[in-house]
């Protein structure tokens, strides 16, 4: 009998459900707006709906939830995140739990997406993966034998507020120079926006740097340049075996990948340049469901 | 029966050797200058009698080594260390096992100290540890449940390389504004002498703040700043459990620990401002020994 697993996305515009089989391909799966803005009761109603559709006759063993932090992944509670405005301290796994009889477990969705990229995509076979993603925010999972290193307080991967560019930029609740506020694609709009004018999206500064906007350029390598400290930091911590990136931003990956590869070669120590994996994410938006079903099994 | 270990610390200075017991207790030890100039051969022979003497008629299982690096850790060699000139690409595991005919292990000191301070020091009971030295540089090493994690290519805990202040001074191989820079030992004498003058060792800067000279004062809080910058970073990349310093600046504790502990707070996310554990190393001198006689125990 295939054993059967559900992985559920729950992000600020959309929620994705998954029903997934033992070989980690999806089998069914929906998406519908979140419609946050109309409480947790109400989004929590829709998520057990989309549950019971895409589980039909299967038997399921287990539910993951991946959601923006911050949350409490023991408590299975979503605290107050930016992005889900006027949710506050809702327990959702115990929320689904009593609806569906089938045990939840939750974690952040960089986590969701680190686990899937560690066992099936991208870091596949590799001993110790550190997931990057670079999206609207700058976040990540650490995965050490396939299983997720969550850390002491659950803050392994928020490698969004690590320094690196003291007393540079500061933007929300991060601190002054923090990597999320000089490389994401919310910091590459931002430049595009001062330097550059009309610009809405970071893919709109990838595009002008394609046509030789020499600005454009200028922008997307000081961005790089930000990301190359933040990985450099992280081999002379903890050296992972490889590096895989995704998120929103990777969409440009040709623009990206051989600028940062040299950018790391030029900040590590000698010994060690060339021979710093840094890889695209394989499996593309569908990490975040199947590493959500992937939480449960740790 | 009581199963014996020895632990060797290979010092630019002195050499140590230990017989230690299976509760990591020093029965016998001995202490030699290194006298590295003399080379290799004549400093192995040296460890090979101390490891005979400190042995006497127990039986021994294992020898491990702590030296600096880099070295090679799985071929057993060391590369070429700053603080044993002349030394080059030495394979001193097979050279010593060949006469003693016992197990030989070898890895840097610092993550042999790490290892002891984890397992018996003072981050004894902690999922994981990361120790870090503050000494003339700074080194570290990540140890979870009792096990080094080395990382792929050994650098785990190479955090001297740690960028903590972008184009920040530079000094030998690391990168401009590296950690080891900016808050080692070597990096408060060299501000002492340049801000105070008549600077020879750290120590003296941390006298004379002590007695209020508020130029010495700065030269530790600037040390102090990027050390918690250091230790923010690692928590938002890999939130470890404990920090353990040790190292011979962290003889100065008194006047480390308590601002150390302010500075992280302001780096971190305000949900984990009280709780980042940052101890001082529970071993002492001891550590080194102790640690490379664990290290083939893993």
């Amino acid at each position: 009998m295939t054993i059967h697993r559900i992985g559920v996305v729950l992000g600020g515009t959309n929620v994705r459900v998954a029903l997934i089989n033992n070989t980690g391909e999806i089998i069914r799966e929906q998406e519908q707006l979140t419609e946050a803005e109309k409480g947790p009761e109400y989004v929590i109603e829709k998520i057990v709906s989309m549950i019971q559709e895409v589980k039909g006759n299967e038997e399921v063993l287990t539910v993951g939830i991946g959601s923006p932090g911050p949350l409490d992944s023991c408590k299975g509670i979503i605290l107050s995140p930016p992005n889900l405005p006027g949710w506050d301290q809702i327990p959702i796994v115990h929320m689904i739990e009593k609806q569906i009889g089938i045990k939840v477990t939750l974690d952040n969705d960089a986590n969701a997406a680190a686990l899937a990229e560690a066992r099936m995509g991208a870091g596949k076979g590799a001993h110790s993966v550190y997931y990057i993603t670079v999206s609207t925010g700058i976040g990540g999972g650490f995965v050490i034998n396939g299983n997720l290193f969550g850390g002491a307080q659950g803050y392994a991967g928020e490698i969004g507020n690590m320094i690196v560019m003291l007393g540079g930029k500061k933007s929300s609740t991060l601190n002054p120079g923090a990597i999320e506020t000089l490389a994401s694609g919310t910091a590459i709009t931002r430049e595009g926006k001062e330097r550059l004018g009309h610009i809405n999206h970071a893919q709109e500064v990838f595009a002008l740097a394609a046509e030789g906007n020499t600005v454009a350029q200028e922008i997307i390598e000081e961005a790089i340049h930000y990301l190359a400290i933040g990985i450099a930091n992280l081999v002379h911590s903890i050296n992972p075996e490889i590096f895989v990136l995704g998120g929103g931003v990777m969409k440009s990956r040709d623009q990206i990948l051989t600028p940062l590869r040299k950018e790391v070669d030029k900040l590590v120590y000698p010994s060690l340049r060339g021979s710093i994996r840094i890889v695209p994410a394989g499996l593309g938006t569908k990490a975040g469901v199947i590493g959500a079903s992937l939480l449960p099994i740790q």
